[in-house]
């Protein structure tokens, strides 16, 4: 929660597409479903947001829409209204991991090659994206901007052969790309009137496809393939209900999927290296991802549940009351408490309407800090020792003034459990972390971390304790599987990295 | 919750004065306590905000900043820095409830009289409001706007006597003002270096006093009154925390207080009619104020609290898991839970950048309706009984397609259990409430309300049941008396007529 | 030009009114005639703009539009359409000469009163203001701006009788207030159907009475009365001809001229004391008014042009050329140029795309000044004694760098023909002159202006020269009498208070 | 004037650098002194403006703002200020010819190649823009805009050779590019610390260098080198005065220059094919170009004047007075009231308040047309011949109401006099002229044009009669030579091609 929040920690974009099925010229409205799609996966970027769509026929018009800040202000209606005639599109929202935060950096790009334009949308982060970059200028491109994805379009585009083609190759192409660059993407790339749908050999990046069936089918178990009235891919599965689309599937790390009018294909697995497990990130699941998401088979929130009934079972407490930090770390509290049978109540109530404010601190508003943000509920633990369940702490400076709120206000002892295991090391596939000298486990003052914060004590979920409950392992309360879905048989492996500085590949310098 | 926010049913404003305590010019920036004051007080109006600051010497410059639209883009920074030399001021956001949507309808008034200029602030609306007009008319007062507050202001400039005085007797003026309107108006007057802080004989409308100390002492008890920085008066307690000032107390029924910087001073208390009950608005407690204000000595969230426990009490019910409408239920969600005995869950996750949506619906949207709004988290209901417990039904337009997503997810009963009793009746004293054809409870629809919205069944709180839980008169779960600070000799009373049509006035048509 | 444009000496407004003639509901879209009639008004103020529409059956609608900026920018089309049900309008066009710029102090004023909504328009500015203010706050009225135009209506809204009457009698009330305040004031009264025209006894603002005919028919003679399609009312003749318009006439001084479906119609003259001679505001014809509109039946081109002449008389030149400072001084440069037989040049080009800017000068920049707004035609004058004609000079401070810059262009002698008098003396009948301390005229530095400035020499037109040239005594250049339509009965006078020091009444302090 | 304003012909840009000299970091402020440049070019292009600055040192620090509409809107002074460090710059404002208008065609342009980040902005259009598109996207590269200077930017980043190099060789790849394509381009390539000012060899489009003095020896002729505070280059001189800076000499058709904190140095020309003029483009002096600017040694005002009195004499008149239609007609209007002795007078008077207005028109406001535009001087002209002298006519359907609202208005004769040649072809070099099918030029009605537009007579300046007043044969008024600085050696030649058909190059398709 806030601590992550505070901290600027955050997941590059979201990437969302769309083709309507059947007959074309679609009555779908593909602008309004982009645009709702994106609204959806809007916690994975709030910078700014842009979609393309384009009538599907050769050679194709694309029209774009970009624009600063939320989807709702991206797009104003005028605007949108530009875009009508679509059947199909791609679309973007992005959140800044370089602080330059500029419209032309903004997503999907659309390029002209020699075979025609292409627009291409992108979540991740190139590992190797230095390396690619010189490669690309020295064959005598300029690049315009520092994002991977112009990196990417002008890799595609530079794939020989060089000779106007009738039916030009772009799986190959996508392909080479692929064994350029081993992770991290999941990448929509459109053409004409097909989408790819890409997600790098590692899977680092989650994406997922649903399928548009008619409202009234929506919930029924019967909606047959004859009902689809269009596709979509999504950086995650929270945004199918929003647009009325069935959870259809995942798309498989290192796969191409190709999403048409005539319905979804996979043309293609490219490989990991002999040995190598998958790598989705786990913090997906511990931050990032919306809680009513699925992953590999499994409801982000019973995920967080999970970590905070180990995290109950790794770290015990004599207390009296177990709370949140709300929002983002009450599945977990919730957990926490069933698991450990103390009794669930609510410490602190959230001023919706704070967010930026211009107002230049004095001193004493300075001070003040967490106060504006939060509202003691003084009622519900005035003389009781409390349980704080939060996802993080990364620096430190959040969850202390709200340690103090609550002593001054009358809790007997805070302690404070976390149900993530300290972050201590960067991360070089899409996420934006503090440097290594200001994460809080890496300084002097973790070694008396409640100390420092004023805590009565702290208690960190352990890695194993995390992937237990990702990976399924925590025993259910009453005995029985809690697991769905989820495929025994399947390989499984999540990079850890920000956690234990094991990266999935090699990292060139 | 979310019935009440979708149907339009808002409180009309907050008030909000600061007077610095000790030398003049004052260091405490009152602009920027204004603005932080009034942020806190946002969710009783979003539609425009304004503040008044006012030097105190004689005679007095009065600086103006008003706007539409939340706080934050009411007051841009540039403009907020005009006012920074300010001793003392007052600030209104406000609701429409007319849907007259002008700048000009914005607070605080500020006019020249006779004896000089006064600015006034005002929530609630008086219920004689027609009749006053006509008598300002007939005096030969042309009025410009509609509002009750400029009406209160050229009633205060109108009273005799009409010769220049040196030193104007604004407080006779205030008297008669209150003889002239009994009800409901919570009231800032401003004049040169002094507030007057008003609540109506009958308190309908809530109004509390804080003492602003330095942050250093804000959670120790020995703030003395010397370390006064100065004094802030609120229409809720909640505003206190965000700006660093303790609770002090509450302006009573009737009552007119002197906010200078040289304290606070009782002046006045205006009777009611002989027999007549306070008649403060019971929607305060159910459903406007934040959860963390402080009213009559209770918190209001544990007063929503008591509501659940009193409703499980009251409407018990066979099932699996409890869970809330998020968020303004929750409170009553977890005393349903905590009296029942049954878990309680979350079954809705809300997207929180969802908001006011620009995009014309289509049939295929218009249809999706709530689930833009709200994912389901399945794995927490899937196969349950679930007694979601919301804060009202207003219309029935939208606890009904929540209860189609829970039964579409999974849900095998879903039980609806209103912590309010019907609504049946219009306010006239300053809440915004669907004409009375509107309202659910007076529908033909109502007698079969569980089928008409989709539930399994539907219980609502008695009326003797909310008027038990606001009164305290709910035995405690572990048997001690729970209420705080309630003065067990007051004389209570509260406003019902929107659930009773006894209104607390007879009303002039 | 631009000295007085530089010295921010402007008029305090524009008025405009418009009754659709015939049958109601009208399909002449009177909000877009007001809107167009008010950019026609544009140059006497740029502040803020409003218009309110009328519907004119019993009760009255009113609709009202106002926005801060130029007309353009205060009515943006979707508030506009709003408008657009309305059978008769006023419209206000406001610059600010108190330095007070809010949305509030924003045109026509629209109040209820015991006797119906009225709206009120206004341009000028009331002698005896502050006397009538405080009378009115005695009567126990408060006053919420600094604006004239509230005390007009408040002064309307109580002027006895104070009974509810079936058809209230505002031309009494009207009259009434005339009594109160005898000048400067040109008004428009709008009430339910009709427009009440009114200028005040001295006729010290314009007010011109127009005819909206078809508009093939309107430069054709022969447009009778039964194809008039509507009235309309303005502070200047000028903005007829963009709305399709002829000129009828001018309303009198002391005239209340009423506009209703049915025709104009005169009410009444309230006279002048006796003796007194009217005093039309002649900087009307040097600078304000558009050089299209017609006075007292002259077109202020001419009468610019005449000025130009007689200083030509008055203060010959030995030079080579004569030039303007674009564009308010041409038509008496090119007046000057044919009374002396000289050869008219142009000497500097404006670049149209300065305006306000928003850079913060260093030094460096300062020092540049006037060179971003006028380019050096030095083809033009390089090696040439040139005789500059400018409008005015009030501060000094504009002519200055231009004289620089053409003698460094290479101008041998620059001579300075001005042509209005000095002004000595500040107005208090509704133009902003800047304090006596900082007019030039009135400052040591007067006494050797020439050298001040830089000019070779400095020549002002004398007081008698300007009236001669505004009442018709200029001899015409051909020997025939120029003088278009001017009443020779008709009894003349100009108020010249700026010039001489001489005020049309007496003021009161 | 208006005919070509209205008709929507444009120049495509004007472009702006800047170099401090001496040492760095300067205190020249060159974000100001770009942004003040940009003013002064604003004619030029209204659509969009952006700077680019550049720190110096290597590697290079570029910080770009970018902004739609005019240069005071697209650079609001809080984005302004975060330019403020930079010792070199340039800058760019955009005139869309294509009709796509977005911020990512908004120029100067910034690519990171394989030898370091390269800036540029470009004025022109490349005639073989299509092959070279091919060719470029043939490499391998895609192309994410339309326009030019992406094409310009990448075939610059792929010339060869492709290694790394410490010093990699610009003007090489300069060269390149300019045997690449003939013309028409005005350049400006900035690339660490230096600016590359380049023209094409047919010098179709204009650019100028100026040197920043102290403001103090702006007009002396004795400022020294040693005084020198920077260098700029512009595509007009008129930009010069506007931020003090002495006019140097124009950039020669072919010429490479390079702009330093050392100076100015030529670093080459390359030649044109043999036997080919220079094609300077005759409507920068027609139209384009502001009247203050020089070109070839003459100041574009006096070849308009010469142009005016070319006509008088080919084009004579029984008339009594000459006019304009303003303003851009003005200096022609003179020069043929000069040439034929008739005098000059003013017939229209602009309201400059009028502009892009929103108001949809009714059918009555449509026929008003013009009317908002011109208020019409009737004194000037009732019962008079009138030569209303115009600077082009393109579609014809501007210059027609203004003849009937002169006749109407009482003129007896209108005889339109056009100080150009009839426009008949296209312009592929860089300016927006109407489809060959609106030209009033090439369509039947051309054949009567003084009945079609409603003239007494039509007369216009032939195309040898433009080449006369352009290139310096026109014999003075008093029988001395007018010409300023022409170097009577120069091998003069004007691209005239949208009048005769003659293309500087041939045209590829």
């Amino acid at each position: 929660m806030s601590e992550f929040e505070e901290s600027g920690i955050g997941e590059e974009c979201g990437v969302f597409g769309c083709v309507a099925a059947g007959e074309w010229p679609t009555q779908l409205e593909v602008a309004k479903v982009l645009t709702l799609g994106l609204i959806a996966l809007q916690h994975r970027g709030q910078e700014s947001a842009g979609i393309v769509t384009c009538n599907g026929v050769n050679p194709p018009t694309y029209n774009t829409l970009k624009g600063m800040g939320l989807v709702n202000n991206a797009f104003p209606p005028e605007n949108l209204l530009k875009l009508r005639y679509g059947n199909l599109g791609i679309g973007h929202t992005r959140y800044s991991t370089t602080g330059i935060s500029e419209l032309q950096n903004c997503q999907p790009f659309v390029v002209d090659t020699l075979h025609g334009k292409i627009a291409v949308a992108h979540n991740g982060e190139l590992v190797n994206a230095a390396a690619l970059r010189k490669k690309v200028m020295r064959h005598g491109v300029g690049l315009s901007t520092s994002s991977d994805s112009e990196l990417i379009t002008q890799l595609l585009a530079l794939t020989p052969p060089m000779e106007e083609l009738d039916a030009p190759d772009w799986v190959a192409r996508i392909k080479n790309l692929m064994h350029e660059t081993p992770t991290s993407y999941s990448l929509l790339v459109m053409y004409t009137d097909v989408i790819y749908a890409i997600r790098d050999p590692y899977g680092n990046r989650p994406l997922s496809i649903g399928r548009l069936v008619p409202i009234s089918k929506l919930h029924t178990a019967g909606a047959g393939e004859g009902d689809t009235e269009g596709w979509v891919v999504s950086s995650e599965s929270c945004s199918f209900q929003s647009i009325g689309a069935k959870y259809y599937r995942e798309v498989m790390p290192g796969e191409i999927v190709q999403l048409s009018k005539h319905g979804v294909k996979s043309l293609s697995i490219v490989p990991r290296p002999e040995g190598d497990l998958p790598a989705f990130c786990i913090f997906e699941y511990v931050y990032f991802a919306r809680p009513d998401s699925i992953f590999e088979g499994q409801m982000v929130y019973t995920v967080r549940q999970r970590c905070g009934r180990q995290l109950a079972i790794e770290a015990p407490t004599e207390a009296d009351v177990v709370s949140t930090v709300p929002e983002s770390a009450t599945p977990a509290a919730l957990g926490y408490a069933q698991q450990s049978g103390l009794p669930y109540v609510e410490v602190l109530c959230k001023n919706r309407y704070v967010g930026r404010t211009f107002i230049q601190p004095n001193t004493r508003l300075r001070q003040l800090g967490v106060a504006k943000k939060f509202g003691a509920l003084t009622d519900n633990f005035t003389g009781k020792r409390v349980v704080l369940v939060d996802d993080s702490i990364v620096r430190g400076n959040t969850i202390s003034p709200i340690i103090k709120l609550l002593k001054e206000a009358g809790a007997t002892e805070v302690h404070i459990r976390v149900a993530s295991p300290p972050i201590r090391f960067p991360c070089y596939m899409g996420i934006n972390i503090p440097t290594k000298e200001e994460l809080i486990a890496n300084r002097p003052e973790f070694e008396n971390i409640a100390g420092y914060i004023g805590a009565t004590s702290v208690r960190y979920l352990s890695v194993e304790g995390l992937l237990s409950a990702v990976q399924g392992g925590i025993p259910s309360l009453q005995g029985k599987d809690e697991r769905i879905n989820t495929n025994a048989s399947r390989r499984v492996g999540h990079c850890t990295a920000c956690l234990t500085g094991k990266y999935p590949v090699e990292l060139e310098w």
